[in-house]
């Protein structure tokens, strides 16, 4: 039997058609989220142009960026997508393709794709956290998604971090998404530079993002370098923070911003180290980065549709 | 058949035998922590006192404050008493009564016992914090105890609410057990008295502790109802932060700090609220107060004995 897995993120609408084993999609096809049609239909469309010949499907995975319960099947908000406000996407596949479906929050199916296929394999207890525009997380117990009673748990991006801290994008103050994510990395070099801090950044026409920190930060940038210190300090303690409450033996990191290397990392393991309460955590413990690149939503779909 | 339960708290070591069914214990013991004889010594005698005379004990269900690892049956550290570091417990036990043993932390078999007989009956996704000398806290996240991969996690007592806030007893700052718990509220008004406030404590000679805190605020003491405001703002951000990881239908308070009632409850409510980020996690919530009072500790083990 072939599984479908669906992608929904910020920017693209993916599908794909995958085997009964193994993580390489016979199909993969790709379209923007934003487009004329309803979102819905060219979702629809989207899963039937990669359906197989033979018509033989065992179940559909959806992994959708925002608020879902995957008990309900339904999309409370998908930040992405204007009306697709507690809509009961699980129905609707299921009605148009008369197909099981399953549902899950992007950030939860990467850790499951990880954990089957990437660099958690093995683990029984894993922690993933994406570090981009925003801070996602996925968590692993006992070998078992963690989400909560309506599914909306293991955001571990709006965790307190600094009380009346920086604004997150949730509108509450000083979560951990508001000083670590590739924007709020962004947002640190701008307001420093407002107050007279030097830095090659100072005089960029084109508005800051967490890429340009990083550049500067290779070419020296004080500043700059400071800025994944402050965001590298708070995601360390955090971690130290997740490993009292989950004492799992991986943290995985991924999303473009860990794609700066050690100028976050370091940090991050001497503020983990710094702030543990015990070497009994460390024990059997790795903190390393994401395997799958942009193929994780996908393929966390994929082990989502054939079930844990 | 029957079951043992054992209590290992700081002041009191406690076992009792239970029947099939129920919580109603047939016999009770419990002797100092502290004596001359080796703990271990004392602790084997108070579980062969409460013995049944047909021999049936179907389990022994072991509750110990302190760190510990179920699956291993091993004590890390214990910090009552001070030589069980990296205590065999289990096994010990298991010899001497050639029964099955299960071994959990105190806060993690209190939970159990909440969930089962008291305040979280028929939850399926609760959290307990006991606000006493420290912070401890279970969790049980879709009908399981979450411990992690060592069975050392659940300590949200143990995480940052406040960067390089208060000491903890831990060795680390700012931890929720730092500011929330009994002996942090006492240190909060003893700081501010010798900061010059004013404060019906102000000339106490006793060290003052939580409950002389919480006489003096009902008597209208502004300094000591400020110590239950910002404990309780803590605590009910941490509470908010809770429900963003675990989504949970129910937090249960327990511990002697709770006694004081609306003084912390109101803070925490309000707290809770405000930094909650979306209404949904409130859907279906309900926070609340323990029932099992200082049974909780018995009746936990009975739950582990018993089995999930």
């Amino acid at each position: 039997m072939n599984y479908i897995a669906v992608d929904v993120g910020g920017t693209q609408l993916r599908a794909a058609l995958y085997p009964d084993f193994g993580m390489e999609a016979s199909v993969i096809r790709a379209i923007p989220t934003r487009g004329e049609e309803k979102a819905i239909d060219r979702l629809l469309d989207l899963i039937a142009s990669v359906w197989p010949d033979d018509h033989q499907v065992a179940r559909i995975g959806l992994g959708i960026a925002g608020m879902v319960d995957p008990a309900k099947g339904v999309i409370y908000k998908a930040p992405n997508i204007d009306d697709w406000d507690y809509l009961p996407i699980v129905e609707i596949v299921q009605k148009r393709f008369q197909t099981p479906t399953v549902l899950g929050n992007d950030a939860n199916v990467a850790a499951l794709g990880e954990w089957k296929f990437g660099a958690g394999v093995g683990h029984h207890d894993l922690i993933y956290l994406t570090i981009s525009t925003g801070v996602g997380s996925g968590i692993i117990s006992n070998d078992r998604l963690i989400v909560g009673s309506h599914g909306i748990g293991a955001e571990l991006g709006h965790v307190t971090v600094l009380p009346d801290g920086p604004m997150c994008g949730c509108g509450c103050r000083g979560h951990l998404e508001a000083i670590s994510s590739g924007p709020s990395i962004a947002r640190y070099v701008k307001e420093k530079i407002g107050e007279g801090r030097a830095s090659i950044l100072a005089h960029e026409s084109t508005p800051l993002n967490a890429r340009m920190v990083s550049d500067a930060a290779r070419h020296g940038d004080e500043l700059c370098i400071e800025a994944f210190n402050y965001a590298g300090e708070f995601l360390g303690r955090s971690i130290a923070d997740m490993l009292h409450v989950f004492n799992p033996t991986i943290v995985i990191l991924g999303g473009g911003v860990v794609k700066s290397g050690k100028l976050l990392i370091d940090p991050v393991m001497r503020s983990l180290e710094k702030n543990v309460l015990s070497p009994e955590y460390l024990k059997d413990f790795v903190l390393t980065t994401a395997k799958l690149g942009d193929q994780v939503g996908l393929v966390g779909a994929l082990v989502l549709a054939r079930g844990l």
